[in-house]
């Protein structure tokens, strides 16, 4: 085995756009550039699946078969069973298969791990049905999210594994002069894997948040157990199974990359995590068993927990662009984002526009039109709300109606033409004052959001940072056409290690984070510990270990 | 402000050496190199430091003046009082000082730290002194670990540090193709510092341990607080000063670090790393208080702790010169460095030689013939122990040999010429069985040394493996002429993260590590979770924030 030009070219051109950071896609985004019918194949592929075992894993011998999706579309039940292993048969086959890839080649490990997303980006459109109907995705985010988005993000954690492993020379002779002779050593660097990696999925992103982690793992050696949300199981098993072919057509043991589904009666989690063999967790989810993951000792940890998102509104060029932008924004996925906005801090003294000052209450009202503008835009809402990926999501909308809140826009049902029974509404606007942090300090999950009147920008500044550091935040999209305001709020929120993207119009949302460009989640505020991908994503899972010899 | 040609070029050179791995010292390791009076000199104003105020720091209205400082050498105390401050003083200090160097560019923080170092350098000779008097090391370790040695170990993690920085561009336009119509946005990546940053020094090598952490903060934008221990600070004491100079003589903050010093009836580390403003700590010490830091909540904590080192002996090309190398690498300023080997595992069949085999009685009269010979030799045992810095490793020396092992060479008082009242003693070497782990996986600081007859190699390395895992190690020699064997260690080895020296005979031991080539520590074993200087280290330091704008 070697590194092929072809996938060497892929590496470099992705290590070249991770150092420039700026626009690059290795797997377009768009479904037709995959073929004219491979949506249609994808969605025939996807319906074989339904009501089967799912048998393309590479792993043998399962002590059960169990499987519990059922789609926010259709509301039934996918009927797909995939094979469950007991924890220790899991965690001894990964120990196991660590022992030979961490003596793989760097290079022989890029090779796989290429030819791998090759593989998956083939099965685009099937991974697009199945994501659209274990998160209640619409079509087009699953196939992008799930698709193209998730095996770019996997590649840069590759690439800049890559990069990482071959930072030090292997082998170098070292020549100290010492006046009448010199002392020589020949010493031998080495990057140490870390040992086994187990990453945990979450239910609304279970490819684009899983493979940052897997392929920042495999790439510098480790081998994996994948345990997934056990109500978003396909999507990534379609993935493994992918990763295990590319791993046995090259001879390689397949269990280096392993599946872990459980039920939700009977999570495997925690006891994973605890295991001794187990040494580095990458976690996608909320805070609590977050910050549980985090105070585990002696293992090396990646989350990506809750957090508030803020929206500063200090001043526009025109208003209808930013409140159209902001509507999608929140609309999306139904807030089923961990990027999407939930506080918008809004001055009771109004915004600034162009000639004008706008009213607060015309910016409320403007906003409120927007948000609710796609509410009642049958064609639009459908396809930008998607399906609540969790019953527990309606409930939290229902329970905040009780709170001590106006209730600006009331969240309603809404229909889908193509799926009757989707579990769709749309967004519940509620109003609060500054004094309300009891509230709007909470990560409300969902199609919920909240507008705080403030006293000015200060205080809109002053709170949304203070929920950053307390309470953590991805994402703060800011309104601002005065110039050192502007960098006062990137200043500001900078502390509390949050972007700021600003001044967001057109087809460009917040909530929108791109690889080869964006850090997801900086890792240095409370709603998560790490960093898609930065340099510390990649080191944190090897060590380096310099032999010495005469 | 600006980075000068002069300055740019040291850095340039650091960052290639870090990259090469090859031979580099920026700071000659020779006295003489520094002029020809200038060990005169050094001596002179180390003397006028005694019984006098340390009145260099740029740090105003202590509330006290403290210091209980005395020489291993001379039995004297130093008499050398230090401004003390109040906690919330220096914290606050720390904060404020912080908010301006975070806003300095990168090349005017590299230019002020590359001066300082200048500045440093200047001072070797009398911070060998200072060295010499609180550490009890000899004179020329002195001025080698803490004049060029840590010079280099500074400048490897600032010039690291600078590399870091400017991994990413400070801006980009992000312009993507959307089909009919491109999609723009400026970005703006920063490196933003973690935060206010503590540095707990230790009592053996109070510069070389301390100025890593020190110049990887500080030139990744963080404010620091030295905390020396409170019986070796003046060297530590002389290095912040000249920061401060060096801050001071651009127009910045010479608070921007600080030295914080205490008394050992009134310790103020807790407080410093318990307190909010703090966020990163690096520590040297005794591996309970270590535990500690790492156990804090939501801090970034970078160690160094106790650990055992093994020295595996399986075959030897030539016994005399193993011996000789292992004799001096044990007795070196009296085991009292982190790398020192502890633990000799030698096999019972004995060790295969070029034409014979030496039996384990031989090897081992040979080893303690070695080890004997340097305390025996007057001139040469003075110079290579040093003197014991501490009376509780006295104590420990004592306390071993009411142990239930045989002592097959016992401690000695050694006579120093110069220094008749010098706390100097020779090693003691006890002989054990691989039973006897409950003695020999304690770190037992100082000359203290232990044969373990083991049944075989298989046995010895296993032996080493499991201390290395179960309670660190920094380094591990061995001696192996059969090449697979060899290999075998350094597998075996690796999987606890332990750097092997194979084979070190002649001017070069396993307890030195050299800056721009050695990793010091890999971080991860329980000896540390941190490894000068690897990417890593400078990482963890700061975040990276991306803020977009339309």
């Amino acid at each position: 085995m070697a590194l092929s030009a072809q996938y060497k070219d892929i590496l470099d051109k992705a290590i070249q756009a991770i150092h420039a950071r700026t626009f690059f896609a290795q797997y377009p985004e768009h479904p037709k550039a995959y073929g004219e019918d491979a949506a249609t194949q994808g969605l025939e592929k996807y319906n074989s699946y339904l009501q089967h075992q799912f048998t393309e894993l590479l792993q043998e011998n399962p002590s059960s078969w169990i499987g519990e999706e059922e789609s926010p579309f259709t509301g039934e039940k996918l009927g797909i069973k995939y094979p469950a292993f007991d924890i220790e048969n899991i965690v001894i086959r990964a120990g196991r298969a660590m022992s030979s890839w961490r003596n793989v080649s760097i290079d022989d490990r890029a090779e796989v791990l290429v030819d791998s997303l090759e593989r998956i980006s083939k099965r685009f459109n099937e991974i697009a049905y199945a994501t659209m109907h274990t998160t209640g995705q619409a079509f087009m985010m699953s196939f992008q999210a799930s698709g193209p988005h998730a095996n770019d993000r996997a590649l840069e954690a590759l690439a800049m594994g890559y990069e990482e492993l071959n930072r030090f020379p292997s082998s170098v002779i070292w020549d100290k002069p010492m006046g009448k002779f010199n002392v020589v050593l020949q010493k031998q660097f080495k990057a140490v894997p870390k040992g086994v990696a187990l990453i945990i999925g979450c239910s609304t992103f279970p490819i684009w948040n899983s493979v940052p982690g897997m392929y920042a793992s495999l790439m510098t050696g480790n081998s994996i157990i994948v345990k997934p949300h056990p109500k978003a199981v396909l999507p990534i098993a379609i993935v493994v199974a992918e990763i295990q072919q590319a791993l046995k057509a090259k001879g390689l043991d397949p269990l280096i990359c392993q599946l872990a589904v459980d039920a939700s009666d009977k999570l495997i989690t925690k006891e994973l995590c605890e295991h001794d063999v187990v040494k580095m967790i990458d976690y996608t989810g909320g805070s609590t068993f977050g910050d549980y993951v985090e105070g585990l000792k002696n293992k090396t940890v990646f989350t990506e927990k809750a957090g508030v998102n803020s929206v500063i509104i200090d001043s526009v060029e025109d208003l209808a662009p930013v409140v159209q932008n902001l509507a999608f924004a929140v609309s999306l996925y139904s807030g089923q984002m961990c990027t999407a906005p939930q506080n918008f801090f809004i001055p009771a003294s109004g915004v600034k526009g162009k000639d004008t000052t706008h009213s607060y209450e015309e910016v409320v009202a403007a906003l409120k039109d927007a948000i609710g503008g796609i509410a009642n835009n049958p064609k639009m809402a459908a396809g930008t709300y998607g399906a609540i990926q969790n019953e527990l999501t309606l409930k939290r909308v229902n329970s905040v109606k009780k709170l001590d809140a106006a209730i600006l826009l009331d969240s309603q049902k809404v229909e889908h033409m193509e799926f009757p029974n989707a579990r769709s509404i749309s967004p519940i606007i509620l109003e609060l004052e500054a004094k309300d942090f009891g509230i709007y300090e909470n990560e409300l999950f969902g199609p919920i959001i909240l507008f705080i009147k403030t006293k000015d920008t200060e205080e809109s500044l002053r709170l949304a940072k203070e929920m950053s550091q307390k309470h953590g935040a991805i994402t703060c999209a800011a309104y601002c056409t005065d110039e050192s305001i502007a960098q006062k709020i990137n200043d500001e929120m900078e502390l509390a290690f949050t972007p700021v993207s600003l001044n967001l119009t057109g087809m460009i949302w917040v909530n929108q984070h791109a690889a080869f460009s964006d850090f997801h989640v900086t890792g240095g505020n409370p709603a998560g510990n790490a960093s898609f991908t930065n340099p510390e994503y990649i080191n944190k899972r090897f060590v380096w270990v310099g032999h010495r010899k005469v």
